[in-house]
């Protein structure tokens, strides 16, 4: 564990807190696609738990770490909590747009947590960086294949840069010195700050169409 | 392992024979599925593998199990066998209504099966439920995505639910102590018949649409 | 390891090489799709690290080995680096040509690596063989599945075929006892050489519809 150094303890509390309010953000996501369309109690709560603990999951196996939900039931609960909730509460709307920003708070704060579980089992900086990224956007592309729906990896709005910018500057503060908190709320901040200018205002990288006007047979499948 | 009075040689061999069964008939599904989109035989053999085995590899990545028939070959072999025989037997009318009763067989093994692996490993009963659930329905999900048709997850019926009750008996019954086998046939016999009713009967639960008129602009997708 | 007759050493330079070269041919691919696509340069990089290291990833959950590119960020750097090459020169007609030529390279390529890495520890040759073939075809699936373009899974044409002939040919060579280049040449060789052929004459199996007229209402989805 080269760069952790706050007291393991510490580290776990804020990390299961993140962790937690992360899970339950993508919970609700999830929870308001199976709204979206139209689907019974039962995938509510498929929806939920696949979104909340999806990213996790995945980093979990890939660096080889229990998967964080299996010996903790109270995270699948938080999931089908939320599922409940949305099925009451769902039926307004304002839900559509409430996706969109549960969503930018859900990435933020998972961009965090990945990178910050992966450095603290001496994950290599870079991709302890990559862990933050995929523990964050994972969920939502499971949730987006699972119901059909195109995912926003395809889509063209800044949401992947939001990640990289928020994993990226947690895990070089962390390398310069700082501590968990300030190192960890600055990429928590800019992550949120970017992804919540590209909601407001629609923006999006340069896309290769845009530089490239050579058409191909394919390119209206995801337009 | 807290829940497993059975000596543990008897437990595996009942759950490796249940295990062979759940793998066969959703290979047969698989295969098809494969058939249904008229593909070639090696990509009724991948269906049938891919959909026997998919669950079970799941389950065992997340209770971080050695991957089951990694080291068995029987297993992809069984699924390949049943894929030869689907090649030469499907193209028959009765394939279609077939498929979903075979899946009931299948779903119903691998909800008892599922659990009882992740029980017997020391797992929290809670995620074992979960493990069961897992396993009956993500062979089922890894075929339809690779397919490219919709899922069982946004169709409309009660499938799902029958999982969770037979996993969900299962465990129970476990943690009052009944020993595997009887604890087994209710998990199994409870899921197949709820599962067998809602084949005949077309049983779903209410969805979201039918409790909320609200409309959205998404709500077509998957009609 | 029961079939590894040469030096560890040398094992590891060979199959390290071999795995860099598969990873950027299947990087390459992933970068066209997204160009196909007219994504941004993200995007880009995100198809790019998917599609490259996607089957490998599989492959070493699958045999409980730790995954290959988490302690090696080089791999990933690779994926990135192809990615920006391909984002300035992938405007121009031969890419969709070169698509094809480029994944004919990589499944060649991992069809020995992946079934390599497994037999060298010591897992089954039956499951090994399918390793090489998993490595060979997933980061091409999962790069189809996020890009919601139908995978080569559902085309009709020869594909999988060479990985199990590229595979099962290097297997069966080293368990009469070749050394580990002879046996990974001929593998490539002869999985490139189906390949090849299939490509430059569209070959193809015989399909399920070819030998049955039974018609099925969903028979369309894939046409």
């Amino acid at each position: 564990m080269p760069v952790t150094d706050n007291p393991v303890e510490a580290l776990n509390t804020a990390l299961l807190w993140l962790d937690y309010a992360g899970v339950a953000v993508f919970a609700a996501s999830g929870a308001l696609v199976a709204a979206r369309h139209k689907q019974d109690i039962i995938t509510f709560g498929f929806f939920a738990a696949i979104t909340g603990v999806g990213g996790g999951t995945l980093r979990d196996l890939l660096i080889d770490a229990p998967v964080f939900w299996v010996q903790r039931p109270g995270y699948i609960m938080v999931c089908l909590g939320i599922a409940l909730l949305a099925w009451f509460l769902a039926g307004f709307n304002w839900r559509f747009r409430a996706l969109a920003w549960l969503d930018a708070l859900g990435i933020s704060a998972f961009s965090v947590v990945g990178a910050a579980k992966a450095l603290s089992l001496g994950v290599h900086p870079f991709s302890a960086m990559l862990m933050g990224i995929f523990t964050a956007i994972f969920g939502g592309v499971i949730r987006d294949v699972l119901a059909g729906q195109p995912n926003f990896i395809v889509r063209r709005e800044i949401y992947i840069s939001a990640t990289i910018l928020g994993a990226g500057l947690f895990v070089g503060l962390r390398l310069v010195g700082l501590s968990f908190w300030p190192a960890g709320l600055a990429g928590f901040g800019a992550a949120f700050a970017l992804r919540a200018v590209a909601i407001v205002y629609g923006l999006h990288l340069p896309s290769f169409g845009q530089k490239s006007p050579h058409e191909s047979p394919h390119e209206d499948k995801l337009s």
